[in-house]
């Protein structure tokens, strides 16, 4: 009855593709140089200031938050990289202060901290690249900012990647990184990336970041454009309260180091999959890290009329406070899966749904994976609680919904919606 | 600085209209019967099956879940009232089972109850209608309900509102009942209404639900007129938790038995407002009963491109954890709400928003309702904390958010995201 074959796609497969399984650490981009400082922005003592270098102008790309209230280092970066996609040698990044809703005067700092990399680097300004993630309406310590960043100058190093994934951080628990090796015929390249993120808006947080760096060599418009599509089948697809940002921002870099030259003709589809299978992981452990989560939750919606319904349903039911609830409950409450599927602005017969759950993130596509089906034709079946039970429990649990409406697919990644989520942003601010 | 005067409008202005204010009981409308009974759906023996009674054919109106998924009593109504909205006999609800998700079975089991509902009065099927409310997924226990029905039928009179609101309930606290006269030159005539609600899907149910009765004289498609424009301002004003309901239905019934008549021309504009009156005091009720709720949040949202703007944002703040939970915490979190804003699909300059906080329900439009301005031009204003948390803590807040883009204004009513609620939905189904 299932037809698990066709169904069901990994969500990204990289397989036969020369890609190598995706490491959780990143080692070493070559052309790059990373690290991280402690520049008195948090109080703690934390490393809280990350710098990275291109030992050249590379080539850049950034995808940027939609929200109208944009921070000050999102519309800085906007600019810099229309007018020098081809031609970016640097990124700073401090933690604790978002540099949001900070009128004329954010612009101006973000603009002077800038200013102060490039003249470090002996570049201009508009070679620089700024984030910044942290409380939202406060100004930035300049001084300290410019203290940090001259301090991070002094220290970057090929290797310096893990100080720089650490110094990203705010209310997160834990970096994130992933690592992928692309082996061509024309010899081997690197992507990697670090990312941090954990609620929208942790504590009156500005949050998720990204940082992508390759050796290959690709021009700006078709990073950009891999970028783009990569961000739309991971950070995009990635829910742990529904709201977005002021500066959401991530941003990816090509130094062309490798030696391997991508172009539209040549590699550019493994390129993709590869920055695929990066940006995937850090999108999964942005969720798996997700505020108050002890659940990483897959959503697989096939048999939709399009993509966009079927990522509009999946959506609709990673942000369902009851979805979430439920799962934290290890409650296989499909009623609350339908229910939410069914206000999606989708439209379907309630009739042809059928849901599925098995063990696992982004279980496999065979019988084996243990599925277990709890709805056919919009009604429940007659399955035993007690197994749904058993599956609900693990850490990371998939569900798979099939709307009977056609053949497209989505997949989106949540998490549960646990009381430890109400207690961190419920806490008056510190 | 403050427009009161032109900013601010009362959600629901009665005044100097003959509108009585809104009574929190339900006594009497001529020309019905009601009554409650418990046959047995709920173990605890609490009463669980309602039957309102008409002493003659009524006009009635109705308005339902968009939900795709729909119950089965939903699909009925809509047919019966299709066919004779001039001519209803009752309304037979029943707690503790939705029947929803049930198929075939379930249409017929709604049929069957208006059926034996329809021999005790000796009326047709069609001029009966059925509301449920309660587990999704389980079919009606046929016997229990006709067994309600017919012991029902002997309990209903002028006076038995109490118990059909308390026949209602689900995971509600309390009973929901509002009541209004109007006086006018021709007589007086009631409005009145009972509802329940408090997530949209509690522990698996399927929930809101609104009855509205007068002695008024008004046609069918009048009152259906009436009914749409008071659900747009008040149900669906209001957010719990922003899930929706297979099971959602408001319906009005309208005896004529005070002699008063309406028409388009005459007293349509008066019965509007109290009838919005009504529908927005129960609206109300159901936030303030809220799963887990500690405080009632009115949101105005004023300075808007259009009213579909205005309530969009409204609704985008209203459902934001994020937002919830600050409130949760009593915390004047005004960057969560200009993000909220920023990512509702509406444009608006983030440099021209304004919002003001101030202590109750829909505060006053007067400077001496106590408002406090946090934010201004986008940024925020150096206001006390202590001042912010104060205002915070009462057990209503209003926060008044301007976007400077318009003259259209909206208002949204919800309750905060707390422990409480985690608990209740969490819960595994008992």
């Amino acid at each position: 009855m299932i037809d698990f074959q066709t169904a069901l796609q990994p969500a990204t497969s990289t397989n036969g593709s020369g890609i190598s399984p995706v490491q959780t650490a990143v080692t070493a981009v070559a052309g790059f140089k990373a690290g991280g400082v402690a520049c008195g922005i948090r109080k703690s003592g934390r490393l809280d200031l990350a710098l990275i270098v291109a030992d050249q102008p590379c080539t850049a790309a950034g995808v940027f938050t939609t929200n109208l209230v944009k921070a000050a280092p999102v519309l800085l970066d906007q600019a810099h990289l229309a007018a020098n996609a081809g031609a970016i040698r640097a990124l700073v990044i401090n933690s604790g202060v978002a540099n949001a809703c900070t009128g004329e005067q954010g612009l101006a700092d973000s603009l002077a901290t800038a200013g102060h990399v490039a003249g470090l680097l002996g570049c201009a300004p508009e070679q620089v690249l700024v984030m910044s993630t942290g409380v939202i309406g406060l100004n930035l310590p300049m001084a300290k900012i410019t203290g940090g960043a001259s301090a991070a100058a002094e220290v970057v190093h090929l290797e310096g990647w893990q100080d720089a994934a650490q110094a990203i951080l705010t209310t997160d628990t834990r970096t994130k990184q992933a690592q992928v090796t692309v082996e061509t015929p024309h010899g081997t390249y690197t992507i990697a990336g670090i990312s941090k993120g954990s609620g929208m808006i942790a504590p009156h947080m500005a949050t998720m970041l990204g940082i992508i760096a390759t050796d290959a060599a690709i021009s700006a418009p078709l990073l950009q454009q891999a970028l783009g599509a990569a961000n739309d089948t991971t950070f995009n697809q990635i829910v742990v309260d529904g709201d977005m940002s002021t500066n959401d921002s991530v941003v990816a870099f090509a130094s062309g180091a490798s030696g391997v030259e991508i172009t539209e003709d040549s590699g550019f589809k493994t390129f993709q999959k590869a920055l695929g299978a990066v940006c995937e992981a850090l999108a999964k452990d942005i969720v798996r890290d997700g505020e108050g989560a002890s659940r990483l939750i897959t959503l697989r919606i096939t048999g939709a009329p399009s993509e966009v319904a079927a990522r509009q349903v999946g959506m609709t039911i990673a942000t369902s406070p009851l979805v979430k609830t439920a799962f934290y409950g290890a409650d296989a409450n499909w009623g609350r899966i339908l229910a939410a599927a069914g206000r999606a602005g989708v439209a379907f017969d309630a009739d042809h749904l059928a849901l599925w759950i098995a063990p696992g993130e982004d279980a496999h596509l065979d019988e084996d994976a243990g599925w277990l089906q709890l709805v056919e034709q919009g009604a429940p079946l007659n399955y035993s609680e007690e197994d749904a039970g058993a599956i609900m429990a693990y850490p990371a649990v998939t569900a798979w919904l099939d709307l009977g409406a056609g053949q497209a697919t989505s997949t989106v990644w949540t998490c549960d919606l646990s009381h430890e989520y109400v207690t961190i942003n419920g806490h008056y601010r510190t």
